[in-house]
């Protein structure tokens, strides 16, 4: 994978598929991660919760969506990584890995490249949401927000 | 909502918004969830991990990318809710509760009606994986599996 995030060559034993261009569903983008991290180099392998200040920018009208956030500590993150490969099965991470199942990684390169991180909450600014967690390249297009509620149970806001 | 996980109806204090048929990005089913829920009624609010076994079945030619999940123990599955509207900005759970943001609920409607739960990875079965903690209605299309790496490092399966 290059510093941008992207994996344009085939390792020893990774195993490619014909994917054909097909739709069986479509996503709208809410938003953008803002993040420290310029480039796929710069960012964690995973997220940390004492990590860096990220922020999660909600376009209109999604950001009204945001009201009784404020009540969660956590919440689980998605967004798209828009810069991935979808067609590998099998890859491997170093050069001398051993190949293993896609869905055996966490990376981003995945039949539907769709980031998780939970992440912490820390304030609600307007549209914006301060979090730490986030682990993806800056400007990285946001899809979901779901409040933790396993843990913690907020009045007035049912679990589900 | 009614049994079938449909929302028709606009409840006091509810917003909609006009949501254009837009598409940012494409997803893919890669397979199906197997539940015995038959309804949105029979499911339970979250999933449980000592629930009943369910199954995620993957198509061709994504079973192969199982391959090394036997390694862990939980995994953060990904499904689309293809039965959820996608246009309330504010959600009421029940008649008389005060509408909360979607953002601030794990209801299935949301802009992007992608379902998550942390299940317990039971056994393998070729292009089966049984699971527990799954609370989606049989058949709904699956989207993508993760290991959950945190809290368990499997030898010889970098943790990204």
């Amino acid at each position: 994978m290059d510093e941008t995030g992207r994996h344009d060559t085939i390792r020893p034993g990774e195993r490619q598929v014909h994917v054909p261009p097909r739709c069986d569903a479509a996503l709208r983008f809410i938003g953008r991660c803002r993040t420290p991290f310029a480039t796929r180099a710069d960012c964690p392998r995973q997220g940390r919760q004492d990590g860096p200040d990220c922020a999660l920018e909600f376009d209109p009208p999604w950001d009204a969506a945001l009201d009784g956030i404020e009540a969660f500590e956590h919440a689980d993150v998605l967004y798209w990584l828009d810069r991935a490969r979808r067609d590998l099965v099998t890859q491997s991470k170093g050069g001398t890995a051993v190949p293993v199942g896609t869905f055996a990684l966490r990376s981003p390169v995945r039949p539907n490249p769709i980031g998780l991180s939970r992440v912490r909450l820390i304030r609600r600014e307007g549209a914006r949401l301060i979090v730490r967690g986030l682990d993806c390249i800056d400007g990285t297009p946001l899809v979901d927000l779901k409040p933790e509620t396993c843990h913690h149970s907020a009045p007035g806001t049912p679990a589900r």
